[in-house]
């Protein structure tokens, strides 16, 4: 067996020494490398992995630590051949696509993409196991959706590509992770670096004796033109990117992850812990924001080059999975129900010194798409928890689809079309899932629905990840009914005629931008705006400025420049706007969620709020959290602190 | 005129330009050196100095700088005729001594040792400008005390011998606080690194974009085996020793100065602003503290050294004198009425972005010894306060003096010898006094006082600075009548035969140390405790684990070892304890401290306090600080964080 001696302390020591026992000798341990959180088991006699299907299993119980088992590179099978054992292998249900297959030589994975994923992992991990046996390559799954992503296979092919450089930086990140701990003597301190007493640029700074992570590094922006507003305080003197031992996104809206690409640029090489759909749709996100600022030639402090290093830093983790990030930090990624792939985030400090958890954007309330935000953790001391709509009521969300259901039934009756201008993420598929249902149930007559802009792309992901959305739906998916490959959903490429589009009535119409601050959205509304039988729907906030708030607030010219010419245009369509289909928990969501925590936290601190709405709730939290049945047996501290305020939370 | 073009930026071409603007051509201007704080102009000309008596002030009215005017080298008397000269020029009356003149031929500052330095300084300093007119050297007067410290003749020597390198040390401070500003942007927060929800180790980091200081940096002397608890959380990252630009004490107690030498031993060379009792006072302590724990075989983490290199980087203000201590903050030190020469430390940061006042421990009474503490600033925003009595109230001083005074008649009338146990610093200075007083009331006979331990050097130091007394003492003391000077006071050195002491009876014996840890006191106890005539009077409190706590408790045998026998002493004295001469504001007047300070502070951060004595004193403030008459317009917010806490203060 290979052991880097160089490398070893005492902590990796005793892991190896309560590993290697386990191991029956009969596979021939060639190796055991720690890659990143992971640990993982090269062994030389690939057959007889079959006799010991529970073993990764096994040692992952023993040692809590995530086990990967894999066949030392002598004793593979040649690429060629393992290809037609493996088409062999796998369950003809299962749907491999024989052009799917992409060799990690030096991995040792195989990228496997198969219609029915389930059917290599599933039941106890049954094929993948003999795929391992018989060729000696780990099969790893990707759903082949009906609408493919075009993020995932560049990150596929963008990681088979820097395969070798992947490796060393996981075995370089698996050193740092399970290096010795110095200090007993510990303490968990956060500091709010941004989106505190704001909305905008969250980001949250977590410190120990021993190790630092960033939760979150995102921007505001709608004050691009301040670096000061924009971004969040980087010029900290704790945040020192050699000293950091990871970044942890809970999701992919820009004002959580815009400015995570900088660390990349000013030299950080750790890693960026994501769900997966929130590593596609963040890509997404951010290579729209290079391109938007490219193109209005607005400043960037970073470009595509720092966002290709950090996808290459990118691990993913699963909901509810434990997974080491630091020598004495473990986190678990839980459901938020904000959008797809959000998370919130548990951190589990020390043996047991502290328990955080952040909820980043959540809704504690089940939508058509996700379930609703989770509150069981293991433990709990110190809640971070976000603050948006703490001093502001919401329409109830039934009432709100049955008025979108309304205004699309009535704009049909007249033959018109339907506008609704959405953001990339989250509002768009959630319009999709509402139509869906009500062609189902005959409120609304089967009726084509448009969709362009980022939207696209986004929804294909989307489809890619049906375990992350609501049983409801992710059953339908698994049942064929994909509500986003229905026939009459159309997915518009873009440089499709719009004025043909526009044709096609009754229709509806879903695109970016959300507030009509530019893409599709826009050019549509121009085609639509004249026709008084036509409807435009705002589904989501309308900022200060935007031409969105403008339209809501009453604006009934449009003074645009077409070809060259500037055009009034008037605005005789329908306006409407409907405000219950939040991401977001509402203020009672909030109260209650912050009561139903279990177990019950000691500290309470808010954030991602205006100063009314996070005092606001603070104060309904200070009333309402010692009310009967919540299960407080006294007060927890209640914080609202400002940015650069650093909160120690052991003391 | 000569200025190193290397160091010149716009700050200071700025200053630069304005001074010499202001110089009359006839005193031919040849530099001017940033030293420290000090902007010195160097002439050629002295003669014709005595035509332009105002022009320092007038350039430090103008440049709001300390600023400084002396002759340059070549223009110096040599040091003979100077001395010549300068016992011609002096007045008599102030009773300068020839054998106290020292040269610094670096500086070209010659230091006097006068009775009355009032007559070299006073009035318009006419004998100061007329000693540099006539020798090209500018004096500083020091005062002759008839009890001499030996700490100040030290430091006086060690400045001589180090005259280069201070130099040379001043021009690199000058510097690094006229440097440029970069950050329009700027912020304040200051991070809590000691003595926030517990009383032993105070230490606050002040942080801008531009600049860094701490404020105080103590040692918790009690447990001194657990350095996590002895020091100060000086491993936070915004504490880096290259960007410190100062460290302000506010006085010279070791929970507030103890740990300033590890910051020279880790290689800091920044100054330390102290007012110049405490200079002398804190070496004292320091000593004392290394000698101790020498003695004990303690592990201390820095010696002597680091102590002379702190010492050789000390740079002294005046109460109520601006100074600039980094490009962005001025420094003012207030009265604090605690000890001799304990500040209150205003900074004013940016300009005008905000105000601190951080009290220190502060009295807001007067006592025998000091005037209360000062509550009139130019600005304040945040009030960072002690908190020491916020939940117990205080014995009235008036009574407690009675009841000494009582006591030590008593004993007196039957012939025994009442032994006061003390601390160094503070209150066997005010013991004195209230002695001194009773005895001229009458109230007890004339008798004598025996002072051992470092109480001597200490009230060495306290008639070497009246100025700094209460304005009855030094009044007194200008006057003639220094009661440090009585000839029933007896100052005794150590290695004095303490048996034939306890022969004169009666008579009262004023002892370290204060708990009955070590020093003569415990001696002298051992002496006097089997005579029922005699008494022991506790005036200060007695810590866990202590013998005068235990004896207070009720203990009435003392098992010793004398001579290397175990001996057992009866405890036959009266035993007294009188808990009214306390340093610190009781809990009234701590919160009439808060509702007098004047302007009012929008924050109040409560500091060095158990955490029952600040929560009760933050309740009490919320309740209080709104009573009419306070001149409060709104509750400002009061915080109460724990060491490792950061609160930004600009938010």
């Amino acid at each position: 067996m290979k052991i880097d001696k160089s490398v070893l302390n005492k902590n990796k020591l005793a892991l190896l020494g309560s590993i290697v026992q386990e191991i029956p000798p009969e596979l021939e341990l060639s190796n055991i490398e720690f890659e990143g959180p992971s640990i993982v088991v090269y062994v030389r006699n690939r057959k007889a992995i079959s006799e010991h299907l529970d073993l990764a299993q096994n040692i992952a119980k023993k040692v809590r630590k995530r086990v990967v088992i894999r066949v030392s590179t002598e004793s593979r099978l040649p690429v060629d051949e393992a290809k037609k054992k493996i088409l062999e292998i796998a369950p003809r249900e299962a749907g491999l696509d024989p052009n799917g297959i992409y060799f990690d030589e030096t991995s040792g994975e195989v990228w496997v993409k198969v219609e029915k994923p389930g059917l290599i992992v599933g039941r106890g991990n049954y094929v993948r196991h003999k795929i391992l046996a018989e060729t000696g390559w780990r099969a790893v799954p990707m759903r082949a959706s009906p609408l493919e992503s075009k993020v995932l296979r560049e990150v596929v092919a963008g990681t088979l590509k820097q395969s070798e450089y992947r490796l060393e930086f996981l075995r370089r990140l698996g050193d740092r992770i399970h290096r010795d701990v110095i200090f007993k003597n510990n303490y968990v301190r956060i500091t709010a670096l941004g989106g505190f007493r704001e909305v905008g640029r969250s980001s949250i700074l977590v410190e120990t004796r021993e190790s630092r992570l960033l939760l979150d590094m995102g921007i505001n922006t709608g004050v691009m033109d301040d670096p000061f507003k924009a971004f969040p305080y980087i010029d900290v003197d704790s945040l020192k990117l050699e000293e950091l031992d990871g970044v942890i996104v809970t999701h992919s809206h820009l004002d959580h992850v815009g400015l995570v690409p900088i660390l990349y640029k000013y030299g950080y090489r750790g890693p960026l812990y994501v769900t997966k759909p929130t590593r596609e749709l963040m890509i997404v996100m951010l290579k729209d924001l290079i391109e938007v600022s490219r193109r209005s030639g607005r400043y960037l402090p970073f470009t595509e080059k720092d966002l290709t290093t950090m996808i290459l830093h990118t691990i993913t983790v699963e909901y509810d999975e434990v997974t080491d990030v630091a020598p004495d930090i473990k986190l678990t990624m839980y459901n938020a129900g904000h959008i797809l792939g959000s998370a919130i985030v548990h951190l589990h400090v020390g043996m047991g010194l502290h328990n955080i958890v952040y909820t980043g954007d959540f809704k504690y309330a089940s939508t058509r798409l996700l379930d609703r935000a989770n509150t069981e953790f293991p433990r709990v001391e110190t809640l971070i928890m976000e603050s948006t709509y703490g001093s502001a009521k919401q329409q109830n969300r039934l009432e709100a689809e049955a008025e979108l259901v309304n205004i699309v039934k009535r704009t049909v009756e007249r033959q018109g079309i339907v506008l609704i201008p959405v953001f990339a993420v989250g509002r768009g598929q959630e319009i999709i899932l509402i139509l869906n249902e009500a062609m189902k149930n005959g409120l609304i007559p089967k009726l084509n629905v448009y969709v362009e802009g980022l939207v696209n792309e986004v929804t294909a992901i989307h489809t890619q990840y049906p375990e992350y959305l609501s049983r409801s739906i992710r059953e339908a998916i698994y049942r064929g009914e994909n509500p986003f490959t229905a026939d009459w959903l159309k997915i518009l490429e873009s440089g499709v005629a719009r004025p043909d589009i526009v044709e096609d009535r009754p229709s509806v119409i879903i695109a970016t931008s959300g507030m009509l601050t530019g893409g599709p959205a826009v050019d549509y509304l121009k085609l639509l705006a004249s026709d008084p039988r036509n409807s435009l729907v705002f589904v989501g906030y309308q900022a200060e400025g935007t031409l969105g708030r403008k339209i809501k607030d009453g604006m009934r010219e449009l003074t645009m420049v077409v070809e060259n010419k500037v055009e009034a245009v008037k605005i005789d369509l329908e306006v409407y706007s409907i405000d219950g289909f939040s991401g977001h928990s509402d203020q009672a969501e909030l109260v209650k969620y912050a009561q139903s925590i279990k177990p019950k936290p000691r500290k309470i601190i808010l954030n991602h709020g205006e100063p009314s709405a996070i005092d606001t709730l603070a104060r309904l939290l200070r009333k309402a959290l010692l009310a009967p049945g919540t299960g407080y047996t006294s007060l927890p501290e209640i914080y609202t602190p400002s940015n650069l305020d650093t909160v120690h939370l052991t003391s």
